[in-house]
């Protein structure tokens, strides 16, 4: 059996983008200077508001989207494109530059979240790696911010990765705690990007022993009494007094993985305060998601782990993030919008940066702005360019712009990277949130929290 | 920035597995010998069948599973486990037995898809990693296979990639070509499985050139007149008449990908006929799902690319697939049946096999057997045991035993990974669909296709 490391993201690609390209280094138009725009055309239904996240991954993954031996030899046997594009491919590096939302930011239907300038060849390359991420890692980020809002000041944790494809739940971890999430109980996840892990035992556990006691007393003898116990393999009530028994009342806390939880908790905060034991917590999980989290917030329940739901992006398993050419070099070297035409899937042409309009502290509008490609293209590169410019547009209150510099000609900033970069994101996150208009956080099936305008940038 | 090789899995795991182990190999209870199951209480509302897929990657990654010093060196650094714990993960292999279901074979609630026997201590450490894998390639087989039914004997090709985690997207393919699918537009799934990879170019490859027509003419020049042509990025009427133009009558095909499919395949089908093209074929792609395939049945469609929805589950985005301990050796060495008893969750204590009975070719129930543990093993161990066991057992027509050896003694088999487990899970789907009863592959909403019963085996 041959495995294949994965130390290569090349391949992660569609084959088309390697076609294309061979056509366009055949025919000269691999050169052209091009911008590619990732946007959302809607949210999924009722939902009010996207939160970006993976950006610190792609940011990771292009260091290693390079075709080595193993990757070329490939597609020379199976003959997938030719041998000028091997060629290009062997020193394939991306020189561009990136701009886009901060990780964490939240977002709205057009928003420009990631804008990749570069020649066709070395932008169109990135599509499908870029998408992927940010498909999936937006998706988990958007349903785990409705979930710690719902649970208001009580932790939530990440517990899915057995309910998505092994990396997925690495990548579903990190994206969680973007969300506001205190930790996971994913070990690489861990590992890769710094993230608080948690967890003690499965029912397994206690079914391995001859009896709970035994069971209970092992893990805290293991584990110290300030261990979790599961307390519903047998009976809650009997469970809670064995644990108790077992643990005294330095135990940490009591889970619950069954049944009416918020009738369990209140009848197990009864019995541990009845035993003096008021400092011993209360987890829950099961199948919980916002809607079981916002249903709980009267019963005395410590904190929620959470499963299926966030891995899944709870109904909503992946953006419908695109990856949209949308301005182009034409033959005298000229930048051109571009635009798909016919019917349905339009969207609009040329580059576009973005701010966020603000009153009194308070979000009130999404503001795209479009115009000349120079002007709009400085304006994303700096937020001292940014603000004097929005200044020039009409509204009141102040405008935050929300492009931040990722790749510089090819050179990633690394504050969007490894742990700090999900710090920085689960900050920008916060702040994002709590700037949204009130009733923006309700989970109800509602429009996008903000409207999105675009205007005409004014000259400089 | 630091970036971790993907070399192990071994983290790929929740860190209660790990605290479970270190309190058991404290309590003596780790070496005793374990079964845990894997199976899924209820199929997604309205699905009549699932489909057993990533079985040949479970295979893969356990041979993956090992702790090294970077592993092993996070886990002392965080605490996680004790010294004694981090020994043991030290020599970690997996030595146990797995049998199960063939990748492929279609499955209902409470099937045993996969039997695990083993130490507690090895075979609890692989919970979350079996988990990751089957439940996440079995959504995405169980809703291809509706897909593929639904196309009859139009290929259907996987392109979503950019829908799903970047690796995800790599299993997914993987899972849609096990129920029936043709190929996959994702690089590294063909290189890693042995899979065709599909397509040609995207609407940003016609919006670089200066015009249509220069576009189609170099994807002519580059890839050959075979090529597909997408005609929709402005007029699909002119963008059909140019591809003839260009090409001739000797083009492959022309893609849509917006619009209303079915009327357009049509006018399109008239339009090339008209021009003498009748053997230029019609491939339509645009967020299709089993439903919509259906629906474009009666339209003169040659292919379909399907993306977002086959890669997230088409509604059921993963599979509940748990793995549960069913039976452990007592302290006198006997194997005992356990389970869960408190509300709910509850599940079958003791091992279990199974077999599917047909009559005149057709399968007419799934039949699970329990019993004796030796005996119950020994009919899951071997099929010409388990013919003579079910033959005792009442019931008309044929039986077929359905577990299959994975790993014995630690040996995985290697007939079910790499490429020819994926060609022999096809051939594995293809038949067990085959015979399911008539009305199986229905679309519509409904119960579980066969019933399933569960007998005690006889005595040997």
């Amino acid at each position: 059996m041959r495995m294949t490391t994965l130390s290569s993201s090349a391949l992660l690609t569609d084959r088309y983008e390697l076609t294309m390209l061979q056509a366009a280094l055949r025919d000269g138009t691999a050169d052209r200077r091009c911008v590619f725009e990732v946007f959302t055309r809607r949210l999924p239904h009722g939902r009010r508001y996207g939160v970006v996240a993976g950006t610190g991954r792609v940011l990771e993954e292009l260091a290693q989207f390079r075709f080595g031996a193993a990757e070329l030899e490939w597609l020379a046997s199976e003959r997938v494109v030719d041998d000028a594009t091997l060629e290009y491919l062997a020193g394939y590096r991306f020189g561009g530059t990136v701009v886009g939302y901060a990780e964490g930011e939240v977002f709205f239907p057009h928003s420009p979240l990631l804008v990749v300038e570069g020649t066709f060849a070395e932008a169109v390359l990135l599509e499908t790696l870029v998408l992927s991420v940010l498909n999936y890692d937006s998706a988990v980020a958007s349903a785990a911010s409705r979930m710690t809002s719902a649970a208001l000041d009580r932790p939530c944790l990440e517990m899915g990765s057995r309910r998505a494809h092994e990396w997925a739940g690495v990548a579903a971890a990190r994206a969680a705690v973007v969300a506001g999430f205190a930790g996971t109980s994913n070990l690489e996840a861990g590992r890769r990007y710094g993230l608080t892990t948690i967890g003690t035992a499965a029912h397994a556990f206690t079914l391995l022993h001859d009896d709970e006691r035994s069971a209970f007393a092992s893990q805290v003898d293991a584990l110290g009494p300030g261990t979790t116990l599961l307390v519903d393999t047998y009976d809650v009530k009997a469970g809670v007094a064995r644990a108790l028994e077992v643990a005294g009342s330095g135990l940490g806390a009591v889970r619950l993985d069954s049944g009416d939880l918020g009738v369990l908790a209140h009848e197990v905060r009864a019995q541990l305060d009845a035993a003096g034991a008021h400092e011993v917590r209360i987890t829950v999980t099961s199948d919980l998601d916002e809607h079981a989290i916002a249903a709980l917030a009267v019963a005395p329940v410590d904190s929620y782990g959470v499963g299926t739901s966030v891995v899944t992006g709870s109904g909503a398993p992946t953006c419908g993030m695109v990856y949209k050419l949308v301005a182009r070099e034409d033959a005298t070297g000229v930048m051109q919008p571009v635009a798909k035409a016919s019917t349905a899937k339009t969207s609009v042409g040329g580059r576009k940066s973005a701010a966020r309009r603000s009153v009194d502290g308070r979000d009130v509008e999404e503001v795209l702005v479009a115009g000349d490609d120079d002007r709009v293209r400085a304006v994303s590169a700096s937020w001292d360019v940014a603000r004097e410019a929005f200044a020039a547009t009409d509204g009141p209150g102040e405008l935050r712009p929300l492009h931040v510099p990722l790749v510089v000609d090819g050179h990633v900033d690394d504050r969007w990277t490894g742990a700090d970069g999900v710090r920085t994101a689960a900050e920008r996150h916060r702040l994002s949130r709590a700037a949204l208009p009130r009733g923006a956080r309700r989970l109800s099936a509602d429009e996008a929290a903000l409207p999105t305008v675009t205007l005409a940038l004014p000259p400089a």
